[in-house]
């Protein structure tokens, strides 16, 4: 691995772009190079086939640009599409949010009572539930949010219209978790939201930063930290630029990146 | 245009199955092809040029078909890439969603107050004000209702959250319009949830209804019905079978097809 090259990232969309903010705040001085597959977005609401084939490309279009490692930041794709990335990939590592948010789920929960919200192909997927038993831990419940992703899409992640939105999903959750995992890129912007829904006893588990913190411990174990003292490029590869995607990359990534480029993937 | 040849009819997902719905209702003894791009669902949040690639595509899919008439049950690829398949098609005639529910709105309104509520690219394109423009007519303002769709899609059509939502999009609407477009398939499910928001003096125009009866006066004239006595054949090909795809269909064609099969195009 050449400590030199970028790292791969890539998102069904822009929402992935929260993992890229936290991998810039612990690894600043890494190039990334990512992928948002804009054109089929969202992976959420489709079926396992569709969502493997998608991943499939996506990791593909990755290792064509030479990265280092590919960063699954997309939950859907990471819950539904992990093994057989796993399986096909052969010359880049694959990192992905779902193995660090089970981890991190697993050290925070006291009373083994851990609940997961995500979207319908993730939560359907079961992947969760099956990992934290693994673990030996319980999936008290698992609920799928699809609301969740048009609402910060529309920046309506705070407010009445929200608020109800919380309530009616994570209402049930309320009283049988004592951990949250946040298993969509999207919901971190929620956090208010979700933490006023769930009250304040419950902890929330945001893969974004686990999956950051991964990747560090990785490239510092395989010594293949860029060496360098300048601040990283962050490179965009997008497959579609749709209305007020410049609004979208700000709120998701907290800064406009050096380059955006649409591609057909 | 031979009457025994089915008629197509393309949306980006499965909404346009109410367009479908209303032509079977007005001309039962047609086959129908159906072709719902639901691996890149939705249409309405992507630029103008993947919405005018994707609708190529699904023309071009349809005509292999060999389809007598192309229909676009599709809100937004209707306003946006309607100029392009009228340029590009040769052999197949293009009826739309757009047309019709224009001319409905203009015979409809008494006091040249007309309103209109779509999709982000629906209502960025800014086509409906054009044409109903150019027929003399004002649209007093025309909002997005990005949130509206996922609504329909997760069954909430109707209740409180629904009611919240069409608050905030349609309270700037509400005195200033005689007539709405629902210019989306999705809309009619929740003419409940509007009717209630815009107050009973408000009249909707479903550009589904209006379509369906622009089709059979373009067969009759054409003298292209089908002259069969049984009921016509629904197929429906779809790019992707998503999570609860039965249910959705079954919801906006309010039966079930003759036939459903995955394709690619």
């Amino acid at each position: 691995m050449r400590p030199e090259k970028p790292i791969g990232i890539f998102d069904s969309g822009l929402g992935g772009l929260t993992v890229v903010r936290e991998i810039r705040r612990q690894l600043p001085g890494e190039d990334i190079v990512y992928l948002g597959d804009t054109a089929r977005v969202p992976y959420g609401t489709k079926s396992k086939e569709a969502i493997e084939r998608f991943a499939t490309e996506d990791v593909e279009f990755l290792r064509r640009h030479e990265v280092k490692l590919a960063v699954v930041a997309c939950g859907t794709a990471s819950s539904v599409a992990l093994s057989l990335l796993l399986e096909e990939s052969q010359d880049v590592p694959i990192l992905d949010v779902f193995r660090p948010g089970v981890r991190a789920a697993v050290r925070t929960t006291k009373t083994n009572r851990i609940g997961v919200i995500g979207t319908t192909a993730t939560v359907g997927s079961g992947r969760f539930e099956e990992a934290i038993q693994r673990n030996g831990h319980r999936v008290i419940r698992s609920v799928a949010c699809p609301l969740f992703v048009p609402l910060v899409e529309e920046g309506l992640y705070e407010g009445e219209i929200a608020d109800k939105v919380a309530e009616m999903y994570l209402g049930p959750l309320k009283e049988e978790v004592d951990t949250l995992v946040l298993a969509c890129t999207h919901y971190p912007l929620l956090k208010g939201t979700i933490r006023k829904a769930m009250g304040p006893s419950v902890r929330l588990v945001d893969p974004a930063q686990e999956t950051a913190k991964e990747t560090q411990e990785y490239l510092l174990s395989h010594d293949a930290v860029n060496p360098t003292d300048q601040r990283g490029r962050v490179e965009l590869f997008l497959t579609d630029l749709p209305p007020h995607y410049r609004d979208l990359i700000e709120l998701f990534l907290g800064e406009m990146p050096d380059r955006i480029e649409r591609v057909e993937i």
